[in-house]
């Protein structure tokens, strides 16, 4: 498949990297706030396409890892965009709960000060 | 740093992974859509809060990819938010003109049809 295949036509061709992953972005289908930002291998996106539920790749303990597998706070698929080079998803989702596990909304509860010294540099938006 | 200063801090220690990358979505701060997901890695990161424009690291070209360094199209930095192991980075910008390449608001312009067989997945859902 070629670029111009790749960027514009119809079939869909998820490009992995080495590591055989790409990177999937959910947002609240509802408010458009930004969940949770993670990775999917072949097998991920098969079972999210498959089940409805955003399921990863977890690089951390290499195995896969369906969100809300154990607190039930699943997020259901809504709607999948695709990027240009099709390395990269955009899930709109319905969360079941909190996504974060630390019990927040969204794993991106705090800012960046971009002034500040990297010490004190991060505050909450979210409680 | 253990997991609950990562997580509950306000210390700023972005987590690279073993390529010394990690992702960064950028978001129309305006509109909320998602423009365009890519890495970073330390040198882009600094260079993206020094110069408030967004700035990535190319992986297929292996160099230093200021948004909009040939386009113009540049993506000024209004807000950055992290998320819970500081891996990834929400940045709310600015677009001065259409992000994607291919001349489109934002990179992510197809939509999956979950229904469908990968031939004919991809539909249009931005001219």
């Amino acid at each position: 498949m070629n670029a111009q295949e790749r960027e514009e036509g119809t079939q869909f061709a998820p490009k992995f990297d080495g590591n055989g992953l790409l990177s999937a972005v959910v947002l609240d289908a509802e408010s458009k706030q930004v969940l949770v930002v993670a990775f999917m291998n072949a097998e991920a996106l098969t079972a999210t396409r498959k089940t409805g539920k955003v399921t990863f790749w977890s690089r951390s303990r290499q195995k896969l890892w369906m969100k809300g597998e154990t607190s039930g706070h699943v997020l259901h698929v809504e709607e999948i965009l695709v990027d240009c080079d099709q390395d990269a998803l955009v899930i709109y989702a319905k969360p079941a709960g909190p996504t974060c596990h630390t019990g927040r909304t969204s794993c991106f509860y705090r800012r960046l000060d971009l002034e500040a010294d990297d010490a004190t540099a991060l505050e909450s938006v979210l409680s």
